[in-house]
């Protein structure tokens, strides 16, 4: 394997996104890079890449955002007008906090308070099909389904001059699954969604960073 | 002592930015709230506060920035619209280049590229009293004089129901001057500033986390 892809909540922090220390320390002595792959603002991704000492490149927002670069260009996919039409539907039924909304290029997230499958029936009804919502455990994203951390893991191994198959990418949640399916080797966590484990090539017996740690070993 | 105040780029990380994980486990071990103070924008702080596990409340752009909670109302002091005046009129003698520009609220933030005793003469010449230039040794700030850690500290005692004395203040840079001043008990970590080690009650032997982890054990 030639680089790893990590999703960052839930696999390389715990629920309350404290970071898993001994992950970072065996990211550390990797030495192939490792591309942190988040569906949270690219602020947060950048800060974390510097603290843990990963890549300058990046995903952020579910893959609606690829950044090359500390101070590099960002590419912005997806498509944010269209979500936040879809969000206005949303709240004709549903009281919702959006998160980061200043910040967010490519998508919308909302507070995880509402009910979500109830949600997606509206999309149903509504017979829209181009936006769907995806639950991380820490947001609900509103986000076009032609992007995810998959299309963004292409984007990433093009730049990179290598294929998606060098790469072994490691997640815990629904928005990791198009990635680790992309990936040469797809990783769950023990904690992981059962829908990412049935995608996954390799699931492990420790939870979160402790996971992390395991399919390091592993891969 | 009854909280702890500490800066993150030098004093919680290397010159790369990177988290010592040994200050962060000291970190986790501690019954007294952690406040993170930075020079960096409020974006990063909130994400290293996560990562780590510190306090919500959480002072960002050099005490500009004061927060309270992940979520909650941001206090922002100092005049950004003067730091851009000056900026304006450095520009005149420097090739600069901002950093954080749209995120930064109460300051303005400048790359380490240029001659920065040459751009203090300059404000020297215009007789320009309410500015000053700060160099973190990350970046180079243009503040007002009035705001600056101490002050922040200041406030976030108050808002805590704590004295300024019952707190302990580590950081490495002249940024931190003010801060380790006003709190009971003022640090300075091995790689610090000459001036802020001259400012401290305590300098510690170790360098950047392993000065935290010392310090830690001694407050």
């Amino acid at each position: 394997m030639k680089a790893i892809v990590i999703d960052i909540d839930g696999t390389l922090t715990d629920m309350q996104r404290r970071l898993d220390l001994r992950a970072a320390a065996a990211i550390r002595e990797l030495t192939v890079p490792v591309i942190l792959a988040s569906g949270n603002v690219l602020g947060f991704v950048k800060c974390a890449a510097k603290l843990i000492g990963t890549s300058d490149i990046m995903i952020a927002e579910n893959g609606g955002v690829v950044s090359m670069g500390f101070d590099g260009p960002v590419h912005v996919s997806g498509d944010k007008a269209r979500c936040q039409e879809v969000l206005e539907i949303l709240k004709k039924h549903f009281d919702l906090e959006e998160l980061d909304s200043a910040e967010r290029r490519s998508e919308v997230a909302l507070r995880r308070n509402f009910d979500i499958d109830a949600a997606r029936q509206v999309l149903v009804d509504g017979n829209i099909r181009d936006i769907e919502l995806v639950d991380t455990g820490f947001a609900v994203h509103i986000k076009t389904v032609d992007v995810n951390k998959g299309t963004a893991l292409v984007m990433i191994a093009e730049m990179m001059g290598l294929n998606t198959g060098d790469f072994v990418a490691i997640g815990d949640s629904a928005n990791d699954i198009e990635m680790i399916r992309t990936a040469g080797l797809g990783v769950a966590v023990g904690n992981a969604h059962p829908a990412l484990k049935d995608a996954a090539d390799l699931v492990t017996t420790g939870q979160y960073g402790a996971g992390v740690v395991e399919a390091l070993k592993s891969a």
